[in-house]
């Protein structure tokens, strides 16, 4: 079983700065560090940094509400966080989000290359599309666009980006000092790519990296989001309200994998897992319940119509949730509401609920939440979880501290890291050279056909 | 005085992989620790490091010089490499070179403030606008922009970032967990830009970096260079065959700067200056021989070609240098070919002192080496140097051993750090918020004029 750590470049969730244990050096390398060597001391495969390109955007196109509750904001630079955290540490894997919307290919090639070669085969790459207007608006568009020709651009981005970490084959460096031959030129290619959305030439100014290409992560829900991962990622992130839909999400993804010819087994499904552990199943909801009286309602409703584009605040806080005509919304999204409609609860309920969200229900003793967890693995659910702290650095040392052990009892996680690479750590195989051919060609006769 | 390290991230100069006494580690995370704690132990200002976007071709447009001579190649993302050196020290300067011809202003914007706050205020921008069609060729462009082009989009460039900088006071964050107050909004602001080259609405996703700006750094060497860099520039890195033409561009730029309204006792001038120690001038003579014996003069000939634009590979390596059409090549690369005439070098001898070349001839005696500095700084061609290596870890560290206590002695240079800032260790006050006004009005009143 794999553990993921999710990790914000700035205050946690709706309300996490909030939390009396919380720690407030978001700005500073220092609280990085701190969790990085938690993460590290339990073993964890990886610590993850969502992102976002602007100050999210809610209840009228304001972003009051952010600044205000400091709800996605400030939000720093992925990047730069996770070589700090590098630094710090020797096996953990480190992946940062970045969006193929409003980057080059040749630079990000070129980041996520450095920071393999300098982590020693540590670095992953979360990739997302973006999905704020705001974001767009930060980029000389008036919004964003739809989703096809999102992951259109992604698509050419993906085969562009592996294509220039095969630039260089794995046999270039000589540095023989006697004769003054530093490298084989002729192991060093071109890549001529001239495409719909991308012209680069190549190669890449850095040699193949070490864990061949990248560890790719993606969290797509919709069906184009699907095939994407299907087709690219190393690991797929979700998020999910139920047991029921994480299996069906996970068969749903594992035959499209086995349909684009790759192995589903070379493809690990993270859930997220906001946990709260306490002493037993009381205490846990105790605690809990300490943290669901931070949440401002209209916090945890601005934060859901930045999420979802619902804005709720304009009902009373009292009634109940209103019919909505079609939001737009889907994947996971869609869940939120259905869950909020099933359970019956208030506007202000809602906003509470959604600003202390727990997913997949692990609130409870170190033995519950391991249940949990086993369950969801031997349902087919989940390869591990992406861990969610509701504070930091304080609730991922209540995980590593409590359940971490209970975990390693019953030998679902390791005590000792036995690989390098992250990789190593996943269970993944590296990447031949070219294997761009094989994800963005099946994608090709694919449209073909 | 000032000291800057020049450090490519990759191996340094045409040859320096090759000296007996260089690492190999370049690739490798080590290799930049090592060589920040030698520079932070000498309290250098800042350590900075250059940046291409692509493999540099030569010699028929073909890459195959620099991966065979390891000229300009590999070269890693400098960002990355900084932060892993930002870890590793406490009051070091840290400068990466990001183009303004490839990149998104409000990621780079971000970038830099996210590094800004993660150094507690050591980070600087190289700005640069590239100079190579093969980079343009990695960004879907046939060839270079014209420099008036490159320099224009430079200009709005910095205006933006500089906005973005602005778009959070420096009194956003409360943070007070009482009230659940986390910042006020009606300290952050949209920029709203709509320029010719990007619209970006903003605010950025970070606040105001510590230092204000981060400090600039430009290193444009024609009139719309220097007009540049009189504008936005902290730091102005140069580099010169003679004092004298130091001199003339050093009285040219602090007029310029002065023309522009803003105080040219708050920009600081570092000439290049490769230095090459020895026990006296013999010695250190013979050492510079050493070096120069390990330069194939075809690795210095496609270095130049490269640099230059001019191919002398087609000519006899032992005759002279020929009458050449005008090659649009100016600024201080003008000054090479001129020197290379005057001192009647064989095409031959010419390869190998271009691949060896010390800026400054700052070969000799620590003695020597800080008589020379001592003339520079009381000619007014100089604030201080930008010290390059022959190859790393070593040469720096035979500055830092031999060189820096003379300077000492000699009361140039501190023996301590005593602020903590780059803007601190470099005496340059922290930038006003708004002042991006002035620097960028400044350019629209001239352009009404
Ligand atoms: C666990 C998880 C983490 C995510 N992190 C980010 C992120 O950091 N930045 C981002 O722009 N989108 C993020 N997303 C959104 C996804 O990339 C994706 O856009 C979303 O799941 C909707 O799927 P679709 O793109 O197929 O419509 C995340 C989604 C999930 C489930
Ligand atoms: C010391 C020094 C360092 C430089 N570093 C870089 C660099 O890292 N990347 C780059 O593209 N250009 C670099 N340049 C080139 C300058 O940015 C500039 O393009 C060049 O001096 C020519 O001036 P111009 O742009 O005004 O024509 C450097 C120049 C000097 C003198």
């Amino acid at each position: 079983m794999h553990l993921a750590a999710f990790l914000n470049a700035g205050p946690q969730g709706t309300v996490g700065w909030r939390h009396p244990d919380a720690g407030d050096g978001f700005l500073d390398a220092e609280h990085y560090v701190q969790i990085a060597r938690i993460l590290e001391d339990a073993c964890f495969d990886l610590a993850f940094v969502p992102d976002s390109l602007a100050v999210p955007r809610s209840l009228g196109d304001t972003f009051d509400p952010a600044v205000r509750w400091g709800t996605g904001t400030p939000r720093l630079d992925p990047l730069p966080v996770i070589t700090i955290m590098a630094a710090a540490t020797r096996h953990l894997g480190l992946a940062a989000t970045v969006s193929t919307g409003y980057h080059e290919p040749y630079n990000l090639a070129r980041t996520f290359a450095t920071l393999d070669h300098l982590t020693g085969g540590r670095a992953g790459w979360n990739v997302v599309t973006s999905f704020q207007d705001a974001e767009a608006q930060n980029f000389g568009q008036d919004a964003l666009p739809d989703r096809t020709a999102r992951y259109d651009r992604a698509e050419e981005f993906l085969e562009v980006t592996a294509r220039l970490w095969d630039s260089w084959s794995d046999d270039v460096l000589i540095r023989d000092k006697g004769s003054g031959t530093f490298g084989r030129p002729e192991e060093v290619s071109a890549i001529d790519h001239d495409g719909a959305h991308f012209r680069v030439r190549g190669p890449l100014g850095v040699p193949r990296p070490p864990q061949g290409y990248p560890v790719v992560i993606q969290a797509g829900a919709s069906p184009s989001g699907r095939d994407f991962a299907a087709r690219w990622a190393d690991v797929i992130f979700c998020s999910h309200e139920s047991l029921e839909s994480a299996v069906d999400f996970a068969r749903d993804i594992r035959a499209r994998v086995a349909a684009r010819g790759r192995d589903p087994e070379q493809v690990r499904i993270l859930p997220a897992a906001t946990t709260v552990v306490g002493s037993d199943a009381r205490d846990a909801r105790r605690r809990h319940g300490e943290f669901v009286d931070l949440v401002a309602p209209e916090a945890g409703l601005s934060r859901m119509a930045y999420h979802v584009n619902v804005d709720l605040t304009e009902y009373d806080l009292d009634g109940p949730l209103p019919e909505l005509e079609e939001v737009g919304v889907d994947g996971h999204y869609r869940e939120i509401l259905e869950f909020a409609r099933r359970e019956e609860l208030t506007i202000r309920e809602i906003g509470k609920w959604y600003g202390a969200r727990t997913e997949g229900n692990m609130v409870g003793s170190p033995t519950d939440i391991a249940d949990t967890m086993e369950r969801w693995l031997e349902a087919g659910a989940a390869d591990g979880f992406m861990i969610q702290a509701t504070h930091v650095p304080a609730a991922f040392g209540d995980f590593a501290g409590e359940v971490v052990p209970e975990l390693r009892r019953r030998g679902l996680i390791r005590s000792d890291y036995s690989g390098t690479t992250l990789r190593d750590h996943l269970g993944l195989r590296r990447p031949e050279p070219g294997e761009w051919r094989q994800r963005a060609g099946s994608q090709r006769s694919k449209e073909l056909s």
